[in-house]
């Protein structure tokens, strides 16, 4: 063990190291042979990075393959494979571009064939093949906002509208193999949520479709409309799919990583949803119960918090739920927090978290700072700074949320 | 193990007998000889429960004893005992005049006697002998309030305007031996604060007093300014305390009822004060993240949350707790979540709390009841009342805060 601070670093670095991109593909491909063809199609946000990391992990070059990113995140070519940036948030003519030479390169092929998809965050507006003009599914996703359509209602709709969407990319692949590597970013990990699922077997059925194409009157083509009748895939038995990097292995990480340095974890959830602030209160009254007996302990939570940003402040998720637990913290001589963002951004900061201790509290009134104030204002930023327990990471190269760990000793 | 709902009522209500005060002075009592005169004090909401309990329990008949309540909380004599009711929140001449007669019954007290006090909560407005005129001490307090002081510093000048506050009582039957039962409503349990701690050394010294009276430039009579030069014991080694039935042991009451039903009890916390729907959502993440499991286990979470009321709706803090907890629970068979006060009465309602489980969100959607919505109103007490969850049980006898489980299996 180190210090409080050192060990707390250490964790959550060792844990946002293990799911990189690039960690992530060589564990997943790692002894993995393939009796015959091989295709890489890499879409989403860390496309580039899973795709050069699949290069150097794969023994046999594939025999062909497509990368697809947001515009400036393809910052070199790669040997074999034709890159594409293309619109995020919303699709453009370049998605469908970048699909269709998807669509195109696994067209025909065999069962012993295999493609190796790598799925990271943002794949749903990178990789798109419309069943109907552009425009129209366009005007079809505004109606569902303006409706007040839920997000599992937009993809259960807008899954049809697609070539690839909600498991038709796997169906075009049939009789192939698909290998997918799928970097996780929504908490639970629901495959056909991911990139609205290209290679996942559809959880909606047709009747859901029409259900809320009734429930929000949409105006739909003719076209548009028979795409709500077609049924999509409910099994996809050529798809072997690795969940990688998701925030459950962060946690997983971290609790390993707790372990060599001698403390006990235990992980509360990796599916945290709740208010920043009350989750660091939450976890500071955890403190307060199991600081006395002396037990080197770490309470780790996993998920994403929220904030209801109120103030003019600069700050983030992360580190306010490291400054409201600076309080609950006061006192306690072998307890600290450290919560951080896996992208190494939290907010509209450079520091991707906080760190907070029993001294946390101390320091700041002796500076005449009043965490009160700070969090009315959501400024942790500026408190954090003022404490010395700003996390600097700069960008990590993944995101899958974020982690909070609790030490005691 | 019966159904979910079934052990989720078993484990509050046996942690809520646990901690009857009735029950936590038997166990305190249970066996205790005392060599000289015995005699007994209470002060407190629950005074006259507990003398009772104390009669029933002792074996020898105390030489003298005074009982100290609310007004309306001494529903019979007490046989030897000289029963006063007096003034709470604000003490009032009759407050006055019960704690003379305590100071009168053990003046002149002999080492080998002992003084059995029996103290719940309220006490601090009950049992009250200023040094200094009533009147003054309540426009000192008055002062303080609208000066913005903190409970802390309140506490630090009014216990040295008082002749049994801040460990002076103790002081008074020294050298007699002090046999001290404590419920606990406070958080954490700081001795020193519970009733303003009359048998408890004082942690708050002369300097920070006159820093106190200095800070908020308190107007003083010369009286009052030389209480505060007065020095309150820092050691009080002829008092025993016992803290019983306080929001810790009706947390080890509630993990020993859910071993005894075959879950695996977890205490996440016993000091829980974070925003009462913001707790629910982070239980119900614990759940989400360990339900598939298939362990039947146990986590606890005591404490007082708190509800920041935006609506006009009714409900209470474990009511809403429990509600918000119901949309993350959504779905999962194996789940449920209860959450009551261990007094019975969750705010302003008839109900002591709330029990949701995984198709608990469903049966509401089926009424056309939104969570959401009634959150937004601090509705709860009606979904609840919709889903068959609010949990009633009458006023206990007993306050240590709350207790919330979440069962899953």
């Amino acid at each position: 063990m180190g210090t409080l601070r050192e060990d707390a670093e250490s964790i959550v670095l060792s844990a946002i190291e293990a799911v990189l991109p690039d960690q992530a593909v060589r564990r997943a491909l790692s002894g993995l042979r393939f009796p015959g063809r091989l295709y890489l199609v890499a879409v989403g946000k860390a496309a580039w990075r899973m795709a050069r990391a699949a290069l150097e992990a794969l023994e046999q070059k594939p025999d062909g393959g497509v990368v697809i990113s947001k515009y400036g995140h393809i910052p070199a070519a790669l040997p074999g494979l034709a890159c594409f940036e293309a619109g995020h948030p919303v699709p453009d003519e370049n998605s469908v571009r970048a699909a269709r030479a998807a669509l195109e390169l696994t067209e025909g092929l065999e069962e012993s064939d295999t493609v190796l998809f790598l799925l990271s965050g943002g794949g749903s507006a990178l990789f798109e093949a419309p069943l109907i003009p552009l425009g129209e599914l366009r005007d079809v996703t505004d109606q569902l906002l303006a409706s007040g359509a839920d997000i599992v209602e937009m993809n259960t709709v807008r899954k049809r509208l697609s070539a690839v969407k909600g498991g038709k990319f796997a169906l075009h692949c049939t009789p192939a193999r698909i290998e997918a590597v799928i970097l996780s970013d929504i908490l639970g990990d629901p495959l056909d949520m991911i990139a609205s699922g290209p290679v996942s077997p559809d959880s909606a059925t047709c009747a859901e479709a029409l259900a809320v194409a009734e429930k929000y009157r949409l105006r739909l083509s003719e076209q548009a409309a028979a795409c709500l009748r077609e049924e999509t895939p409910k099994s996809l038995p050529n798809v072997r799919a690795q969940i990688n990097g998701s925030v459950r292995e962060l946690c997983r990480a971290a609790a390993a990583r707790c372990r060599e340095l001698g403390y006990e974890p235990v992980l509360l959830t990796d599916q945290l949803a709740c208010e920043a602030r009350e989750a660091g209160r939450f976890l500071a009254a955890v403190a307060r119960t199991h600081a006395a007996e002396g037990r080197p302990m770490a309470y780790l939570a996993g998920g994403e918090t929220v904030v209801h940003v109120t103030g003019k402040g600069k700050g983030g998720r992360n580190q306010e739920l490291a400054l409201a637990a600076a309080e609950g913290l006061a006192g306690l001589e072998n307890a600290a927090l450290i919560s951080v963002g896996s992208d190494g951004t939290d907010g509209p900061t450079d520091a991707a978290g906080g760190y907070v201790d029993g001294g946390t509290c101390a320091l700041l009134a002796s500076k005449g700072v009043s965490i009160p104030a700070i969090l009315a204002e959501n400024d942790a930023y500026r408190a954090l700074s003022e404490s010395g327990g700003l996390i600097v990471t700069g960008p990590t190269g993944t995101n899958v949320n974020d982690i909070a760990v609790l030490l005691l000793r």
